[in-house]
């Protein structure tokens, strides 16, 4: 029975993987329209250009069933535009992400708020007193951005965006 | 001519777009198809979860007609997964976004390479002394990453991803 327990944590657990695409119109959507035909929620991605214009890098973080996702894994790999897939489970990572949150500051909490940023060395990139606003920036891993968000539970969070994680593995190994 | 010559230079601009949407699988894939079916490269694009764990924010920046976006956020409006649709040209923006860079780094260039790292305000977040690498980090507005990538021109840059921007709008106003 514990082995049975240890095999579902496994399976459903969360997977990182960066997908090296060709820089074209209609990518994004053949690679996410693979993920939706399975059911497969997108827990985030981010998508930019490398350091060669002609390619851009998707980090995809989701959740789900190991075998599902290999199956997945394999069909990308049979798009023309995809030219590399890092499955990047198990690998010894530098994981970031960054967080902008809007919360209802006013000259009663402003100071606590405050306080919490300096905790997490979060950033207040923008405050407007006149509508009792600021703007923090909170980079880290997700961890760390779930963790400074429970601390700020007691505040009205008005407006959150968030880039969703990008990695690359230590060492020159190519991730 | 002059007229026209500005037409065209606001037609061709970079748009940034908020687009909130209904966390669900498939969402993402109806939505780049959008843009695909119309030929707009997506440059960069960021999906995660928001303050509503319902709901996600996906930041689209894109080069293109003015007007063709405007056909898109149309038709976007008309997709039931689609809650809120963010134009921020013109607005005043928060806006941010993260590199990770894997440089080849020797025991002759590392020092300079850190030097450039302090004023860009960037962090060393790994280093790899056997295999000669390390893995920058750095937060900003576009420009400012862009300035970072070429004052590192000169050095081998064996890896990149890119987070793609982020935006929120300052002060209250429900962005």
């Amino acid at each position: 029975m514990i082995e049975k327990t240890n095999e579902r944590s496994v399976k459903d657990s969360k997977h990182t993987i960066s997908v090296l695409v060709e820089n074209r119109p209609g990518v994004l959507a053949r690679v996410s329209g693979l993920f939706a035909r399975r059911g497969f929620n997108i827990a985030s991605l981010a998508v930019s250009a490398t350091e060669d214009p002609q390619v851009s890098r998707m980090t995809v973080v989701t959740h789900g069933d190991a075998h599902d996702l290999e199956q997945i894994i394999k069909q990308l790999n049979k798009l023309i535009d995809v030219i590399k897939i890092l499955d990047h489970t198990g690998e010894d990572l530098v994981e970031r992400e960054i967080a902008l949150i809007k919360v209802q500051a006013g000259v009663d909490n402003r100071g606590e708020i405050m306080q919490l940023a300096t905790v997490f060395r979060a950033e207040i990139v923008s405050l407007s007193p006149r509508d009792e606003t600021i703007i923090i920036e909170i980079t880290g891993d997700e961890n760390k951005i779930e963790a400074f968000l429970e601390s700020l539970a007691k505040f009205k969070i008005m407006e959150m965006v968030r880039t969703g994680k990008i990695a690359l593995v230590r060492g020159s190994a190519m991730t």
